[in-house]
């Protein structure tokens, strides 16, 4: 059992576009709340691409992916949410956040746009990750999102939300 | 591309206790209308066990597995969705619902409680399949597996929706 405790360090959930779901928003809103009992959490919505319907999937990637960089700090670490990325049960995924909490940078969680990350992205991220080998809509990720993190913590914590 | 049209056979969601969140139950609901333009789709809430709280898990499991059996029919084909199932990509899951459909049968999915399945329903079980390795609430699974069962047939009808 980790020992983590609310510290200085911050987490961000960085998404493109905002959630066009009220149903989504209220519940990413919930587990929201519930997260932020145990650190600076936040989740930042960067527009979408101007006139970006215009453009075809590898250009709109690129114009997402400059947006994306552009809200990245240099020490932190960049996690993104990825088809590719490697795959955790709920309490790797929680050890996972322990080491990297315990690494002290702050942590930057990203979700692409629909079609995913430019090669820019992916070069600057420090790890991927996928929450499933089924692809999920980008705005309901979101949600998914949320409640493992929150689960995390509360394995984290000892606490009985998570069964195994 | 499969071919699948709007047939006789029917698709149910077994799930066990009412959907407690608002957002869920929404959401839900957005996906049912959608499935229900491809197939004859029904979700069945089975209710809570009486004085399941007092129960400990494996008794509990028990006691639900006997109110999920006797929802199914002989010839139902019945898929648990199950942490040890196993795991598709959103493509291959629509080739695994086209191969069920073509079989003729009616198709039960079945979300289980916090613990699990009992022993009897993994008996009478046809397939188990698994969305994900992290473990999402029982709740929250019906949304998933409502937006993947909607992508599902979106992949059989060769429609927009679904970028691999």
């Amino acid at each position: 059992m980790g020992t983590i405790t609310k510290s200085f360090m911050k987490i961000k959930l960085l998404v493109i576009g905002k959630t066009d779901e009220a149903y989504l928003t209220e519940g990413i809103g919930k587990f929201f709340k519930r997260i932020t009992h145990y650190v600076n959490y936040e989740m930042e919505v960067i527009g979408d691409v101007k006139q970006g319907s215009k453009l075809n999937a590898e250009k709109l990637k690129e114009e997402e992916g400059k947006l994306i960089l552009k809200k990245i700090n240099s020490n932190d670490q960049v996690v993104l949410l990825d088809e590719k990325g490697h795959t955790f049960n709920s309490r790797q995924f929680s050890g996972f956040l322990q080491k990297k909490l315990n690494g002290g940078a702050n942590l930057v969680f990203v979700v692409g746009g629909p079609f995913g990350f430019s090669k820019e992205v992916y070069e600057r991220a420090n790890e991927k990750i996928s929450l499933s080998s089924m692809t999920f809509s980008h705005q309901m990720i979101r949600l998914f999102f949320s409640e493992q993190l929150y689960r995390a913590f509360t394995i984290l914590k000892g606490e009985k939300y998570h069964h195994d």
